[in-house]
């Protein structure tokens, strides 16, 4: 336990007790779905000259360490990484490492996301030179946070969030390093091509557009121009060539095989009947569906409907993968518009299909842009870890307070016209259904359906769908009835003990604050 | 005659007398290349919520009156336009019309280029609709300035120099007016297909960033998405339907047809000759080549000698036209990298052909940006009007003062490695070489070689190439040389009078003030 003070803490609108400062910043609670209202301006990088970089556009230095140094690295700076190599990447641990290597403290860690791989990344935040992350911490890491071990306060936020964050300049990236699997000297990248291909950079588009400097390193270096640019060299300082940047297998995702659990195939069955039931299915409709094995067989009865039917899908998002690529290759959707490659499927056909479109966090996800795509999609099918009885929900905690998981686009999804979360009614003989979430991740009036192998039920705000399955076959339940049920053989399991102390906070699409985490008790 | 006042003057580091301030704003002297370092932070949009815009997305209304009030127009702002319809344009005078019509007065027009079919603008900078065009003014509109009828004082800007401007917050876009061939309701936009398909939409892109507010439109709505989106919906504020935005006829340039004169053959052939004997031209080189008939025929020859000797080109930049697409569909080059796209084939070849690339004054030119491309590309061919005995060239102007061309991407291509004007040594009996240049676009240390019919002069400064050429058969001789021939078959033409109020600001691409054009006396 290290510096994670007792903090002055409000009640936001979800009444959930949140801080007003953390991490020496100001934090304004969660106000309201679409209440919080922004007035400032966007971050402002330095004006830069071309005078200062080399005519040639030859940006190559000699490795990482001199990259970093020639950005200044120096105490409290925030270094960003992405998380495209997912848990085979190969830098963000090498970053750390010359930093403590140079003797530079109290750096703060944004990555998109953390993995397993990055585990050992808990010895720098026990040394101080790494104070804390702002970014999803799976695992090891969360349970790190979690135990109160991380010298600063965690910031969970949602892939939109982040790039919310960087572009409102809550956030001020010092450094970015961006993994590159294809790049050119000028700093030009893409992700599609090379020996650690991982589909998009997209979650390195905020970093490369807002950090003061950004270093770009790649195992694939090509002659300008690399084309694709997913990301631009104009916004890149340096580039650095090494042996490998990724490890291809562990690159790509374990979790894109549909499932064969009965139970799952259940839900993923009910979840596509009742979206077929409320006239959701229909020519010229979108979805998005995350990467389970549950939601990819959803995917899978979608198509199902689409041929028998002779209609098709006007776009599919991703995470891409072979099922999606499938329906684009068979002419069932005109579009897969990705924003994250999950198998070497997706990331074949982003690279040769020209209708599997990239997208960023800017383009899907950014609240506080001229709107963005996630509100238009029609259905979106999410997970969650608990859901209370106002449809209130989690998704980076489990029941025991631990806070082990990312939120992803998840947030972001929930602005989707019909939102689903098919869930088991309980894992491991605790109810999913809950008086109280654990940690407030989505506030229930976004969420429309909840689907669970005993039960459905809709949101009764959504009276829409409602009388759409008012005949319907499907197990159409309350909310309410699901938690009796799930109680009636489960029991009311005992909640975890908390300390006072605020381990992370949970940020809503908005900047402000939707939850804080506190310290789990041993 | 009106506002034009007799200004405070300073002497450049050219030795020109420009303005310290204009149109109310303080004025920085150009101070050599690569001289001036800017200190400041980029120009900062205000932070935008979704909650502000449609959750599906369908930002349409009525008509561009409507936008435009919406907009918020009023008196003096600042409004934004593209060229990419060139003569063929038929939004921006409605823009003014529905200006008039509601009595707004001191509007700064800020179109990437003005045509001929904008002449009607004259009575708008008239009455005051319109106080001045911040951006290049051909023909008439040009003719208008230099007499000194504008209230305020032009700017003529490079394509580099203009998203420079808006980027760093020295011109602050008040309400972009985006015309698009395709675009979706959401605002993504294309040039590249639609009835009045005109390739690519990249002058527009800084507008689209930066702006206050945003509208697009379009003749050709589409479903969400449209694919490409070369403009970001996320940027765009309200989208308009219109009957037709352009006549396709006159969007496509007239200026696309390798010349059948003589004179200008010569001069193709002898840069050719001189670009391959020095080495220029060989495997994975690159080239930039102007609109004009001379321009054109150099890619044919250049084509011709990569064909003979079994090589290419790595990529060439357009203005892409039939030419260039050849080029790319017989493999004689990777890659096209397109800025602007000049005839049918270019865009075709832009919508079909992968390796035909999107690039933007951002990507290629910005001087304020972490390098652009032109400083790497290895030769390019431009014109100008005049060049002086220091190599120093004006491409705004003509000998009689009158400032009736824009800058276009002329001052931005000059970093290229090689830079190669091939012009007439006089034209109507009035010498292109002279002594001091009537408007000073370019510095002479940017100008590597002159090429006219009687004889070709290489920058004292390129050593090199003097040493390349040493045993040439081509006419190589001084520019000296080259002016007292010119003078001893054409005389010394005299000089036009000039008054002593500044008309108008030539800016360099670093935003500093190269020349300032003065009133012409009738």
């Amino acid at each position: 336990m290290k510096n994670n003070k007792i903090l002055e803490l409000t009640e936001n609108a979800l009444g959930r007790k949140v801080p007003t400062i953390a991490n020496g910043q100001k934090q304004i609670p969660y106000m309201g779905v679409g209440k919080y209202k922004p007035t400032g301006f966007k971050h402002a990088p330095r004006i830069y000259s071309c005078a200062d970089y080399p005519a040639d556009g030859n940006k190559l230095v000699k490795d990482l360490k001199e990259a970093l140094i020639r950005c200044g690295i120096k105490d409290g700076m925030t270094i960003s990484t992405h998380h495209h190599f997912r848990n085979g990447d190969l830098l963000a641990v090498q970053i750390f490492d010359i930093a403590h290597e140079l003797g530079i403290k109290d750096l703060v860690w944004f990555p998109s996301a953390s993995f397993p791989c990055q585990e050992v990344m808990t010895k720098y935040l026990e040394d101080g030179t790494i104070n804390r992350i702002e970014g999803s911490m799976n695992g090891a890491l969360g349970k790190f946070c979690s135990e109160g071990k991380m010298q600063g306060i965690g910031v969970l936020r949602s892939h939109g969030g982040r790039y919310q964050a960087v572009q409102d300049g809550e956030v001020k990236i010092d450094i970015a390093v961006i993994a590159a699997p294809t790049a050119d000297a000028f700093g030009n990248a893409t992700g599609d091509r090379g020996p650690a291909a991982c589909g998009l950079l997209g979650f390195a588009l905020a970093d490369s557009q807002y950090a003061d400097r950004v270093i770009v390193v790649t195992d694939n270096l090509v002659p300008f121009p690399c084309i694709p640019w997913q990301i631009h060299g104009n916004y890149v300082d340096f580039t650095v060539v090494t042996d490998k940047i990724g490890i291809p297998e562990k690159i790509v995702s374990g979790t894109t095989e549909i499932t064969k659990s009965p139970d799952r195939l259940l839900l993923a069955e009910m979840t596509a009947q009742f979206c077929i039931e409320a006239g959701i299915v229909k020519d010229g409709f979108s979805f998005q569906a995350g990467a389970g094995g549950t939601a990819l067989s959803i995917g899978i009865y979608f198509s199902e409907y689409l041929r028998q039917n002779k209609i098709k899908a006007r776009y599919v998002r991703g995470g891409s993968n072979k099922y999606l690529v499938q329906m684009l290759e068979e002419g069932l959707t005109d579009y897969i518009l990705d924003g994250q490659t999950f198998d070497l499927d997706g990331v074949r056909s982003m690279r040769e299909n020209i209708n599997h479109i990239n997208t960023s966090p800017f383009t899907s996800y950014n609240y506080h842009g001229k709107g963005n795509f996630s509100s238009m999609t029609d259905v979106v099918i999410l997970g969650a870890t608990e859901v209370d009885l106002n449809f209130n929900a989690n998704v980076v905690s489990h029941s025991d307070g631990y806070v082990l998981h990312g939120i992803g686009g998840w947030q972001n999804c929930l602005f989707s016209k019909c939102t689903i979360l098919p869930v088991p009614l309980f894992r491991d003989r605790i109810p999913v259904i809950v008086d109280q979430v654990t940690s407030l991740c989505g506030p229930g009036e976004l969420i429309d359906v909840i689907v669970t192998e005993r039960g459905i039920a809709i949101n009764p705000k959504r009276l829409d769908l409602i009388d759409a399955l008012k005949h319907s076959s499907l197990p159409i339940k309350t909310i309410e009835q699901l938690k009796d049920e799930a109680e009636k053989i489960c029991g009311k399991p005992e909640k975890p003990e908390f300390g006072e102390e605020i381990v992370a906070l949970i940020k809503w699409v908005d900047g402000t604050v939707i939850d804080a985490a506190r310290r789990v008790l041993k």
